[in-house]
């Protein structure tokens, strides 16, 4: 298993506002294309998850806005799981222009497990194991490569 | 029961693009905040459709921008009954400007009624006699309107 | 020249609504991606028009849902010239699911251009011979390639 | 000068996602209406601060979501301004159910004041002493709120 390389991403014009910038709610959003793309490249694409039963609802989201992107501005969005418990799942964003690799947005997202059917928070490893490993593989990677760098 | 006067809206910083104009996928958006308003005003509110078991969902919508609408415009947008068959639900829109009453924007949208658990056709007059009373007695008073106009 | 063979999108979980279909709202949306990736194609990216001082505003669009796309279903989405007249430029969409070719949108929009200083439509074929040159050949294509369909 | 009492919002059907509540991304989009709502309550309406060359961009927000918001929730939106030094304003946001008075979402936001020409930081007190005022006064009344609270 390596490291998730990132999502490539290019603006859409209905996401420019009339400052002639990317609507900062937007990155938001941008934040939940790159995690989903990352659970593809983990093998846990999203629908098997809610397919199995689970929702993976987001407790809390942060943006840090340093740079404008503009329409014109392909960037790519690397993400990393920040902290995974075994019901909590933590991410961190970090968003650069592809152009000059400037760090424009960083970003963070928590989130919990619940049992679609009655909304009660799922313990992974004793229900999901094979879920659970995978994502702990994935946090101990992400946590090596936080250190090297 | 009178014509439904029309719904009020600001447009927000959001739904502005790098034109300066509100993007036109939004207008969209507001026919439906639009029909929404126009359903509660029938006693008819959406949510209460939901839990009867029906869905409406959207066959088809067009709209023509005749005047952009920039940010600072607040607009009146009108929604008649333009056709109503028992199982098709179609509406016409009207957006004009509250400044001057510049007419900007005129649109359209087809609707059915399906039964949530089946994904089929719902006869209203036979299953929902109150609901289709409704929706037939406020499309008569939607071409009265019309024909006098 | 050969035909643009069309746009492939996954669908975004903030486009699905509690129907758990993509918001109708938001194909108005993936045909304008569908347009701006053709410019491309043409080589003609939407930033460099901009950057000419040409804006491209929509008068009009439309949409017909003739099948619900889910969350997980990835789309073809092919764009046509429709109509090019030197000051107007008319679009055809055709969206299908990539896992079974099924269609399940038609739409259309419709387009002038202006300069971006004076608000005033601009005749393509005088003031900018190459941009008109690129439309006139696609859309004769578009147009020979519907024939032979 | 009294508080603001805060914005009544009722969710729209297109902010709505496949869990059946308001996809999380939207609350950073109410916290800006929140916000203009704010401005035009101290009579310095967005398009006005635009229209005098400023533009206020967000340099970061925050939200956590403690409980779901449903289609058919009537929200009220408070905001506060949680700090304003001149050059930077910041934002706290609570959004509560009208229905039970329920808390369901705190937000942060924060910004800075640029000249729209130069892309500049702008000092208020110096260069536009009425807006600076009105900021400042309602800085100090946010809190002496919080503390009495």
């Amino acid at each position: 298993m390596s490291l998730y390389p990132g999502y490539i991403r290019k603006p859409h014009y209905y996401e420019t506002d009339q400052m002639a910038i990317i609507h900062h709610s937007n990155y938001i959003r941008w934040f939940e294309e790159a995690r989903v793309e990352l659970l593809a490249y983990l093998d846990l694409p999203y629908h098997t998850i809610e397919s199995v039963g689970l929702i993976v609802p987001v407790l809390g989201v942060s943006a840090q806005y340093k740079q404008m992107i503009r329409y014109e501005d392909e960037v790519l969005i690397k993400v990393l799981v920040d902290k995974y418990t075994g019901t909590r799942l933590d991410f961190r964003y970090e968003i650069s222009k592809t152009s000059d690799g400037q760090l424009t947005t960083i970003g963070t997202s928590q989130h919990c497990f619940l049992a679609k059917e009655t909304n009660r928070l799922v313990q992974l490893k004793r229900q999901f194991p094979e879920i659970h490993q995978r994502f702990a593989d994935y946090a101990a990677l992400s946590e090596t490569t936080a250190k090297e760098a």
